[in-house]
């Protein structure tokens, strides 16, 4: 195996502001072999995620940043090619962390095997995977929605967001979205069941929180920070639960990170702002897979990926994600299936 | 008694930053007479708080705001010198929410009777009033704090900070408080039993913490705001628990309110932060005396209050608590026991 190449993108500075290119080397190495307990992966799709961004920055955070000439982290679904493991054959799909390259050797006990019969291999890396997961503990075990509650999600129409909201409206919520542009709107309200969408690159977004949400917001789940969340916060309801998800509007900014000036309201309303990391709920992912893949068969969760072609996109095509380009998972399609 | 001339502070203009005396009318007025079912106290000690800053703004709050042209709110202990209810008799001595006057007529059952022999009355205003049942639900029910866990506190030497941190060592915490001034400090530190004491006017609160918290703050008691509580956000443990309680740094501000900048920790530490309102917990009121009454007889609860004397110093009085020129809790001696 060591003669194929494999392309791969290193992180070589630590980006200041948004990513540029000049922030990673794009190389060319052997592909490795696979160890005992290893597999090799040929790498189909990648998934393109906000909390990459997190990753490339120098300091503690709730994983190790990735190291300067190290291969770019990211998460990804390929077919396994070698293996020296039992628990995967060649042939077989799993998901793993593969990095940004085109092979990868990971350990069989951290990849996941997956059918593609069940489902397109990249919604694996969205609505049935790490996405899907992280809306579900987050909405569910940290947001408590309950039957008749106002739940507000913002980036409603991203791999997280949609998920949050259909699930939403399975446990009998009134859901309201926020996303950027009348088509993601329009997506959230036609085909995933959404109440409500207000577009905040058109439309006043407190007026339109007002209207959708006369009773106040019982759950917010926060994927963007910054405006939008104080203006959620300004007007929760009693004994509301924010759920701080993450905070994309913050991750380039080189200023000092602006914090939520309305957290007061937490005082006034008797509310609880509080974060998970998905990655907590390991011992649990079985029971979140089982019900995200139950309702997708049931046709009560929907999904959209939005593919674009080629490794070597990988700097500009992760810059999508913080201009609010993508319309559902961004993934990158690294091969032909 | 009407003809008995009760001296009344009205608020009389929504402040702008700090309270000025012109926002009020000092003003006189017929003391009343007590209907069926109320009683009439001769106001001895006045409640000084940071929270009736609050109370003079216009706009949606836990409690509605003071209106122009009335009497200020605050909590007051006094004698009752006439009773239209079997629940008061003449000459007993009984905590209400009596306004900044010399005389009030309050309902019988919104007032609660104290006892000048197991305390001294001021004392009911502060470590066994308000303030200490505030410290009281909010650490133990909002922070929850474990046997050996570290809690920080800040306006650690006044009214409330001081209880939340003795009720923490009570429950085997290790425990730091913020306070300014070198004398507050070693009040913490030498009479009260904190571990530590940080004086945010003299030392590097962020190299204080660090130093006194080794292992992270797992309960941060937040009365303050602002950078301070920056500095601790910044400084959680894992599964951290802030309570928001006040924000005295941030009451008096101008501009737009200030918001936690590293409110993402409570992402990356899987933290909660989460407001509370005392008032939530009248049905528990009783529970609460009875612990921090126990407390004092043994000896393990201490309390100081800081009196000024006469009612006419209203404004200026008030303003001590927002430059942290009282130790302790700070009332206005209205009239002599």
């Amino acid at each position: 195996m060591s003669t194929v190449e494999n392309r791969q993108f290193k992180l070589i500075a630590r980006p200041k502001g948004m990513v540029k290119r000049t922030d990673f080397e794009f190389t060319t190495a052997p592909a490795g072999e696979p160890g005992p307990g290893e597999v090799l992966v040929k790498v189909l799709y990648l998934s393109l995620d906000p909390a990459m961004r997190g990753w490339m920055n120098q300091g503690k955070s709730y994983i190790a940043p990735v190291g300067l000439g190290e291969v770019m982290r990211a998460g990804g679904v390929g077919r396994v090619i070698a293996s020296n493991d039992p628990g995967l054959a060649v042939g077989d799909f799993a998901v793993a962390m593969t990095g940004v390259q085109d092979y990868a050797v990971v350990k069989a006990k951290d990849a996941v095997k997956v059918d593609p019969r069940l489902a397109p291999l990249p919604r694996y890396l969205g609505a049935l995977g790490m996405p899907g997961l992280t809306a579900y503990f987050g909405l569910l075990d940290i947001g408590q929605p309950q039957e008749g509650e106002t739940v507000v999600v913002s980036a409603a129409a991203g791999a997280v967001g949609a998920v949050v909201g259909q699930i939403a409206r399975i446990k009998g919520c009134r859901v309201v979205g926020i996303a950027g542009g009348p088509e993601k709107c329009l997506y959230l309200t036609g085909e995933l069941g959404f109440d409500a969408a207000i577009d905040y690159k058109n439309e006043d977004v407190r007026a339109g929180l007002s209207q959708h949400c006369p009773k106040g917001i019982d759950v917010y789940f926060d994927n963007v920070g910054g405006e939008i969340l104080d203006i959620a916060l300004s007007l929760l309801a009693r004994r509301a639960r924010v759920i701080v998800c993450g905070a994309i509007s913050q991750y380039n900014n080189l200023e000092s990170l602006q914090g939520p000036r309305f957290y007061l309201s937490l005082l006034v309303n008797r509310a609880r702002m509080e974060g998970f990391v998905v990655f907590d709920y390991q011992a649990r992912y079985g029971e979140g897979m089982q019900a995200l893949a139950g309702w997708t068969m049931q046709g009560r969760l929907k999904a959209r990926e939005h593919i674009v072609k080629g490794l070597e996109t990988f700097p500009e095509t992760l810059l999508m994600l913080f201009r609010g380009e993508n319309s559902g998972k961004l993934v990158i399609q690294v091969a032909e299936e």
